[in-house]
């Protein structure tokens, strides 16, 4: 019988400890070539829910898979979102607006079996997203950061910045951290927030810089659509973790000594022709398309080859070294799923839906 | 409220001239570039469920997505298949084990509302599958058949084979329709069955060159691996429709005025290192790989360009015309589940399942 599994239920099951062990093994595995996975892709498309006047919307549909065999597992990643792009200081910024009915947002994954192909669960995404972003980032740090980092600096505050510390604090024993966040007070309450979850000292500073200057791992946990973090911050020794593409600048990439992206795997777009009139009246792009930028993305190594062995991490504690989360992928879901439904099953948490919803006597 | 429709409902809801007409309606919009889909992505991993000894086996999670602005709907369309590859007659034909629970397939398609991102039903995928199938062959033969072809010869009567007749009988008056399958009596069984739902004659023959032979429309509906139709069967006049690209050898696409594909979208492969001795061992390749052969298949238009009229079909009665349906797309399922989940609302049927288990209170 597939079992429901809602975030209330995996934030009871899920740890950041269990999350970075569940993907160092997966990585393992995708390095031999033995798990795979597909990268994500994207569909726009219009739709009439909107933020007020004169704010353009979209609907966006994301979907990604993956495969594990060691587990007999496979997934299915899905979002249904609506969008806004609000103007925000001089720039659109996108907003998925909780428009499912109850003020909801959709996001699930789809675990089945490979054994016998069956459904095993259908899984809320949000809290799962949240820990295989940290622990993706987290990883990269156990295998790039200095052994005997102790500080780290964070921009950013939201959702996901959470998780970074988390995952941090877990590969390594840091002592001291400071966030900075453009939002006024949400750095302060973030720091008491994470002061107590951590048991370690997070303090709010005034700006971007002061947040970075001097620290052993600087973290980039924004939602910026330009790169912003100037290769002046980047201090010999350092290891920059990036949450996403548009944070650290090119003159960054040039200046490591050790880049490694998650994945060199790259989204793919589908954009209706309906939203290039408004693409155009507007002035920027719905689809992601930052990897126009001046480097070559495709020579990067990947995280699976630094866990796998095939590449050398840093080699001395004055190289500078960046982890850049380019784009998740399916296979991380069906890792971490896999491993919160097994524990589901353990503890008896979770909704049972009849199997018979979901199987048919006809094959295509 | 999502709606649970399965596969018994669909078949009180969808008739062959609707999911005609609902495509035929998709194609405008394709070709206008409103209505978006990705190709096919196909993950194949070792599986432990076998049919005997020495028959190798893999699991196949396959999906597709899609969204149609006009419809205000995006659908993801997935299987979870457990395959097995038995020796036949020399050659290694690939079946889909009924292995979960039941004896059963699973294969469901999702469909979302682009206006506020909820799911609007969960839906077995196989009878849709069928129709969408046939209609689409219905169509190629719609714009590219002599207006006046009175009759058709079928190779094939498996499952999809009847929805072939009933979408050509649909687009044209045909009033003749000879059959062959090399599986003894089947014929006969799918020829009187098929004499009944089409008010029409079908008659088994023997051959399949009989089969074919001076009729205006051949349809080949087999699941063949390797091209079997020689060019020495495509007579002048003839519409060839082919429901899957191991059919018609390369010599017809040369020999043919006017080629149209389905799509020229491709399927992408990922096939676990696991399965790379398996295919090494027995000798075959697991993943679909007839893209392989003597042709440009980019160079064929498609049927989104021959329905919004970017190209011309079928100009003289003496032309040989070829419609291959080379890959299903995403969209198709968008469009016509979303036709079958309006006619559920109506008639009131199908299953309500609570939406509180698929939203979520917070987002990645």
């Amino acid at each position: 019988m597939p079992l429901l599994i809602n975030n209330e239920e995996v934030e009871q099951l899920l740890t950041m400890p269990d999350t970075l062990a569940v993907l160092e093994e997966l990585y393992r595995d995708i390095a031999k070539g033995s798990a795979v996975y597909r990268a994500r892709t994207d569909l726009h498309t219009p739709t009439t829910r909107t933020m007020g006047p004169d704010i353009p919307g979209a609907h966006y549909l994301k979907s990604m898979d993956g495969a594990v065999p060691r587990l007999q597992a496979a997934s299915i990643r899905l979002t249904s979102d609506v969008l806004a792009y609000p103007l925000q200081d001089g720039l659109r910024r996108r907003v998925k607006i909780p428009a499912a009915p109850g003020n909801r947002w959709l996001g699930l994954v789809l675990l089945f079996s490979t054994a016998n192909g069956e459904l095993l669960s259908i899984m809320n995404d949000g809290v799962v997203q949240r820990f295989r972003v940290g622990a993706t980032n987290g990883l990269g740090a156990k295998y790039l950061a200095r052994k005997d980092a102790r500080t780290a600096g964070l921009l950013g505050s939201g959702w996901q910045a959470g998780t970074q510390l988390m995952a941090l604090c877990a590969v390594r024993q840091i002592e001291d951290i400071k966030v900075y966040s453009p939002t006024p007070g949400h750095a302060q309450a973030f720091a008491e927030e994470m002061t107590e979850t951590l048991d370690r000292p997070v303090r709010a500073v005034s700006g971007a810089e002061e947040a970075v200057r001097g620290v052993d791992v600087a973290v980039t946990a924004t939602n910026s659509r330009v790169p912003f973090f100037p290769a002046a911050w980047f201090e010999p020794g350092m290891h920059l973790s990036s949450m996403q593409r548009d944070e650290a600048t090119d003159e960054c990439f040039k200046l490591a000594d050790v880049v490694v992206f998650h994945t060199r795997a790259k989204e793919q777009n589908y954009t209706s022709s309906d939203l290039a009139e408004v693409e155009q009246r507007y002035g920027f792009e719905i689809r992601d398309h930052s990897l126009a930028r001046d480097l070559d993305w495709n020579s990067f190594p990947d995280l699976s080859e630094l866990i796998g062995g095939k590449i050398s991490g840093r080699t001395s504690d004055s190289q500078r070294t960046l982890f850049l989360n380019s784009i998740g992928v399916g296979a991380q879901f069906t890792a971490v799923c896999h491993h919160v439904y097994t524990l589901a099953r353990e503890r008896g948490l979770g909704r049972e839906l009849p199997i018979d919803w979901f199987v048919e006597s006809v094959h295509p």
